[in-house]
């Protein structure tokens, strides 16, 4: 598939690795998360997700508990699902450990970001890494926007997602109160809709 | 729709502006764009065509003409396709006038960016506007990219876009050599993959 891409002698071995990687990558287009469209009308895609975060933190980055570096947090969202286009998605009520979530997911991001020049890949690893490590102020805000969405799509969707897997409330809350972390704001704002979703028998007491 | 979205009490008009924002841009993710994606398994859609681009920036920022500021690049490629949820895709190689596309893009862009609280829908409005004038050199990398990936999506695909729509290697050319202004060496990638998708058959003479 890639030859009419590689084959083009005016290019360094750098640039073909930037290329290759930037083709591999379209593959995430094809990773279906569990969580619906606003419409309903299908499951979501992690590019579309990641696009939609990027947008989350422009709008909404005043809202952050604390100051952050925009640019880190762009960064963050664009590339943090990256590593499902060899792990997969894991669903967020998932019954997978979290042991075993890591290894996967710290294998196909060793993978995929060693596709790049290795300064170029490092910085995207260690992103990634921080994402994950939420402790940074950036890290605490990308991940808080990577939770509202899902509480926004299934509150909208009538509980779409949460229905179909029987998530009650419980569990939602102990998977998502983490966005107080990243912003009270967002959490005060999620908490409010999820306690309506349950009044209106979107989701399980 | 969106009563769970706005009934929270305790946001205030801001807010509800912006999370209404973050809803309706949503319908990106059903606007269908021609190119299709490296597997040839379907054409891609807005929201995934952004997202790939902010990666092709944040990979090829070196290739720049000009030194640009990434932060701006990525913002203006994350909103440059909003438009087309209310004026629709129009293809690269579309009949319509420049004019015609120009009028409705803009309306859209105004009837869009007004539900966001005044000064954020001006950032984006002045924003979607300095990517459409090309001048700057963020614009001019931007647009470069935005040129680029269907370009490799074609080569890739062995010419399916080109060939359904019975592209000649001329309009090819004229179409994208603006990707010069913003990056030689990738024109010069470009370029190089033009030519071979020609030798190969995958584009007509």
């Amino acid at each position: 598939m890639t030859d009419i891409i590689n084959s083009n002698s005016e290019s360094g071995e750098k640039f073909r690795e930037q290329i290759n990687f930037l083709i591999e990558i379209d593959k995430i287009k094809t990773i279906f998360r569990k969580t619906r469209l606003f419409d309903n009308s299908r499951t979501e895609n992690d590019a579309e997700h990641s696009w939609h975060l990027c947008m989350y933190a422009l709008t909404l980055k005043e809202y952050s508990n604390e100051p952050v570096d925009i640019l880190k947090v762009l960064k963050m969202l664009l590339i943090h699902d990256l590593v499902e286009i060899y792990a997969g998605d894991t669903f967020l009520y998932s019954d997978k450990t979290k042991k075993q979530k890591k290894k996967e997911e710290t294998d196909a991001a060793k993978k995929l970001f060693g596709l790049l020049p290795e300064e170029q890949g490092e910085e995207f690893l260690k992103l990634w890494e921080e994402f994950e490590e939420e402790k940074t102020a950036e890290a605490k805000f990308a991940s808080a926007l990577d939770r509202l969405e899902p509480v926004m799509q299934n509150c909208i969707t009538k509980g779409a997602t949460w229905k179909k897997h029987n998530i009650k409330k419980h569990q939602v809350i102990e998977k998502n109160n983490k966005i107080e972390n990243g912003s009270e704001k967002l959490w005060e704002y999620a908490s409010g809709i999820i306690d309506e979703a349950v009044l209106k028998g979107y989701l399980e007491e």
